[in-house]
């Protein structure tokens, strides 16, 4: 068994690699149309996913948290790559990090932190070799970026992307804050249905109706809070609201606090758009207060 | 002959499985990408086709028209996943319908209405079984539709999904009123054009240049009617519209009706925008007057 | 040697087929999935890449650039279909284009021009054959083009198209105008940063830190100038630019000027939205001064 384990380990490039794309190029343009031309130019038997291309423009921190969000969900061995890069053309590095089931590859600004939290790192390279023969100094997503992600569906080993690197950027965690009696956190995220995502989590259900706080954007060593909902109530500029199991457990056009599909603690309006309706942005102060 | 059929209508999974995705997720934030990360986990060897992931957010009639106009140009066997879902988390049903060329995954929210009609359904089930590990309270496309239809198409059986069920929820018709001298109807939708769709249809040109019209929201019994165009007027507001052939048969900026790609009454304007010049929305009356 | 060239020429299909996809359809309809299931149902082992397709309505010209932005990079034989087509249903043609690399398919309206420009034509045909059965008048992308290039990437050859045509529609160039001191442009794209895109290209830097300019809308017989960057300075509307070779060679929220990523004169503030700033629209005149 250990040794069909090893076989499969070692059975690279897959029958079916996968490419996840992460950028803020959004796709009014051909930029992502020409990165996905790249790859299939190089590993024609490539499989592409777009996670998103609509992070605003150059805010590393929603593309972190937005990577974040996959990273559970992506195939075995997906190669990602995230071209979130205000300093394109700058000394800044370009890296590719490998993780136990997955292989990400960006810019050296920090947008890989959060999803390398608590996930651990098997090698880290900075990319110097499988770019294209002439390098812009504006789209190294097309140059740089896709090409080694490329190759490495085509069968490159991740050793020969460049020499192994021990430290990456990382990027400040966002504001989370435990006491005994209020949990203080910030908005971190607003999804397109105007749900406002908060830094309290990651949060889960357990069988008794309990919620379990194990905190992700402190150390692993931080020991997970238990928490009865009904004496839970979430503060966000002057307005409160309670914690509910789904978006269903108020009526239509109601505010709710819930844990949102990756356990993070949400203000939303049942069929209806909390950021507009409460006017906030992220970076904003929201508390869990414990009565 | 007939025995090749056979083998081949029991050839599945399909050497190339196709699923099709319907949402209202937007593509701003990473949703898609995870539901399509969730189906090649399950079956790489799927390809996946966006129909739209732009539906106005839990617009569920609006995703019953998008998804009728895709119907008859889907592939044999797609699978196709609709997740316009306002009601998810709370008690409301989750289905699958086979029908003879294709199988539907959605919420039971009505949403498969316009496109089941005069379509014969082979089997209706219950999503029960083949989902996520964890399911959460806010994101079933990624928890329990996904799964089911990557299960589908990696060769599960469509029974094994779930129980059979022998009723869904049904979406009202749109409002469509025939009389010998007025057909009464109303906007479904406006597209990226500005261009205003009615549910006067299905409409086709025959050999003599006769506008024949098969209603689409009726019951199937209802007798076609035939047309002379040069006696069609097409009313709007205060405004009144010829009938055309194509958008060229006006000038450019001048407003026109004529038949859609899905033989849908649709008023437009050549090289500009409908509804915007004339400020209609979804659900305002429309009248086809025959003099 | 040669003849393994050859039998691989003659190998079609390709084992993967890739078709392109630029249109100004939006993604907000279903249009675009209608057009990925026609060419699906046709031709199952076709990858399809969009390039995009939020082209701005009916702007032939912004395609034609979009177009020529992603020609160097799409992989071999990729079948490319374009559907910006305001004259859908009038008399305009339907063509498909043969380059050494390339098959581009697309209303006969000009917007192949760009892209068409010093690249060998080895033959044109006329849309006549392989679509589908019943076309509409408002909807070719679905009924003529997807099907073609569809057909062609199941290995239809060329030639069985239509009848071949010896001469299409053209665009005019963009205005570019050289003189020993002043080179006279326009802009040509404003891309989702707000970067502002002009005709003075293509333009790259040599070993010497030189800028070297072949005119890129022009004959193909104009001659290269070379240019001594510190002696440059761009103009548009009352505003100055200086020659950068990155974004960053300037602080954050400067403007600047430098070479896009296909060689195009770009007028950018670094992690900011130059068109905004500076109010500019596609057309404007744009100068590089020689001093």
């Amino acid at each position: 068994m250990d040794i069909m384990v090893n076989q499969r380990e070692q059975a690279k490039p897959q029958s079916v690699p996968i490419i996840a794309l992460l950028t803020d190029f959004g796709i009014q343009d051909s930029y992502v149309g020409v990165m996905k031309a790249v790859i299939l130019s190089i590993c024609p038997a490539a499989k592409i996913i777009d996670l998103t291309h609509h992070i605003p423009p150059q805010d590393v921190r929603r593309a972190a948290y937005a990577l974040m969000t996959a990273m559970d969900y992506l195939p075995p061995h997906t190669i990602v790559v995230v071209v979130v890069d205000p300093g394109v053309g700058s000394a800044r590095r370009s890296i590719a990090v490998k993780t136990t089931n997955s292989i990400l590859i960006a810019p050296d600004n920090g947008v890989l932190t959060y999803a390398l939290q608590q996930r651990p790192i098997v090698r880290m390279v900075q990319l110097k070799h499988y770019r294209l023969n002439n390098i812009s100094n504006t789209f190294h997503g097309r140059d740089v970026f896709s090409p080694a992600a490329a190759h490495l569906a085509a069968g490159v080993s991740f050793e020969e992307l460049g020499p192994t690197i021990d430290r990456i950027e990382q990027l400040k965690m966002p504001h989370l804050d435990l006491s005994p009696t209020v949990i203080e956190g910030e908005v971190i995220d607003i999804d397109g249905f105007g749900n406002v995502i908060t830094s309290i989590g990651r949060l889960a259900w357990d069988a008794d109706d309990l919620l379990i706080l194990q905190p992700r954007f402190l150390s692993a060593a931080t020991p997970s809070v238990t928490l009865q909902p009904e004496r839970c109530v979430v503060l966000m500029g002057d307005h409160t609201f309670d914690l509910s199991v789904t978006y269903s457990g108020v009526g239509i056009g109601h505010a709710l606090a819930l844990v949102n599909s990756v356990g993070q603690l949400e203000i939303a309006v049942n069929n209806g758009n909390a950021a507009d309706r409460f006017g906030c942005s992220v970076g904003d102060a929201v508390t869990l207060r414990i009565d």
